[in-house]
């Protein structure tokens, strides 16, 4: 079996520049890349034989473990997770739980042995609980904490009231909050309960919307935008709890006519790509995906190395000011 | 240590039951899986004992390499993936090159040994001569075949074609393609260079833009579509080669007071969720991404078997009517 010495002297390069290439440590031409792959193909040097040497830990991945991932919210956070993480040379293992907990709990139960470091748990319909019996690192997203795993969550109280200010202050005076499903340990809820907290407190009138598990899981909120325009003619304010509910208002309010922004003022939440893709773009309140997804690799890493780490992390939101508000 | 068959007698269930749970196999009820969980919990039984002797082949993973994930179709095509590996019991690995080849490739090189069955290429940037120096099935993605490695392609070459037909039976004279970038072993430019070929076949006026690899990697095509729609204020159709550049096109044409589809009809491609998210609606060419996903996942598999496999696959488009033309 060669070794990375016979390697090295076959690629005429130093075994330190060899394993440099190896284990991508350090800046690396693509001449000395090329090298030590042709030279690999030559003696035949499989990756197997210094794979196993390469770490004394074992393979890192991180289980993410999601709803959804055409959702602009999820596509977006973890295109940072992955970012983040093989920053700090982990890997990323996608588990989509759409609606099928069971599956997803026992597909990581029978996966993490072997080499997860640790599970970022987004979905609602998965129990903390049975991931914690697992004993890797858990941390919650946008979740309250259970039992010692950790929640990292965005400012959604605060969100809710930049969201209502923002209209308010545009002259707002009939708004209405359309929010996704409406689950107990969701913190998402916060956006909209503050919302409409804010708004009445200010006396402006406003009414609340929710979907149904079953609009969730279909990301199809037509119907419950179309049923608030209804009932609400006067309308001329709308906080969606996120930018995908926000497009769709967009599409139901120009079918029935109504000019954003002139006639409705609209705000959204998350600031994903989607927002600068519709028109008007949307106004909206941004997460801090980036510090979520560092903040969540970093509490993992820590947990890893038995550090102590916060109970709860609450990363501050801002109003981004685009075409519909 | 405890044994399957003290978790068994802790739960009160039989053998074959609680290892079904572990496997994941056959309907098991929730009220089962708790009991198991829990009597996991109460002797500690640990993951581990199990989950080594859970199969005889090593953790199965596919690594699945794209240059973007919030683009909307590879989120919709890891979203796909994940779902069809699943249900094989495959978990994804994702490997985002976004520009950084050789990080990747290392990165893959790395993990590869241990637990990666097989690897899904869609990014341009990555030699897939050198990922076939790793030893593993590799399947390449709207990508010409190289070497031994199996390439799957949607018909990229119709796709050109129906969105020409379309247009023009609409009755557009004037044509427009707009196309990302423009290189060598993407097959993706069939999709214009087809678009452009009927269209003057047919006799009407056609130009033909193409992005550049900065605008490809910000994923911002808007100033291309300005200029392409000042040096054509006649034109009346434009084809997009992805949803993404149609709904920038949107934007770009209501900036300009242009109606779309009154003034200048729309045709897309990828047939995303952003497709069905935009006003009007985009007209578009579907790729059959779930299929794509179905056949990759099924190569890797065949390839690990030792069964001969198609060099190339190319599966079918359709044109879907919408809003937009």
């Amino acid at each position: 079996m060669p070794t990375i010495k016979d390697l090295a002297k076959e690629a005429d390069l130093a075994v330190g520049t060899v394993s440099r290439v190896l284990n991508n440590r350090g800046y690396i031409s693509e001449e000395t890349r090329n090298k030590v792959y042709s030279a690999m193909k030559r003696i035949g040097y499989s990756p197997n034989t210094f794979a196993q040497g390469l770490s004394k830990k074992k393979m890192d991945c991180i289980a993410v473990i999601v709803p959804h991932i055409t959702h602009p919210y999820f596509a977006k956070m973890i295109s940072r997770l992955e970012k983040e993480a093989s920053r700090k040379g982990y890997k990323v293992i996608i588990f989509n739980s759409s609606g099928d907990a069971a599956r997803e709990s026992d597909e990581l139960l029978r996966y993490q042995s072997s080499f997860i470091s640790g599970a970022l748990l987004f979905s609602a319909d998965i129990s903390a609980e049975d991931l914690m019996s697992f004993r890797i690192p858990l941390v919650l997203v946008e979740r309250e904490p259970v039992g010692n795993a950790v929640s990292i969550q965005c400012d959604n109280v605060t969100g809710g009231r930049l969201a209502a200010e923002h209209l308010i202050k545009k002259g707002c005076r009939e708004l209405i909050a359309i929010s996704s499903i409406n689950t107990a340990d969701m913190p998402g809820d916060d956006r909209s309960n503050e919302f409409v907290r804010v708004c009445s407190e200010n006396g402006a009138g406003v009414r609340r919307y929710n979907a149904d598990p079953e609009q969730y899981l279909s990301l199809n909120y037509h119907e419950m935008i179309r049923q608030a325009l209804d009932e609400n003619p006067g309308c001329d304010g709308i906080f969606a709890t996120s930018d995908l509910i926000a497009a769709q208002v967009i599409q139901e309010c120009n079918k029935k006519g109504l000019r954003i922004p002139e006639d409705i003022k609209l705000v959204g939440f998350d600031d994903v790509e989607l927002a600068k893709l519709t028109y008007p773009t949307i106004t909206t309140v941004h997460q801090p995906i980036s510090e979520i997804a560092e903040a969540a690799i970093e509490t993992i890493e820590k947990l890893n190395e038995g550090k102590t780490v916060p109970r709860k992390i609450v990363l501050p939101v801002t109003l981004i000011e685009r075409g519909s508000a």
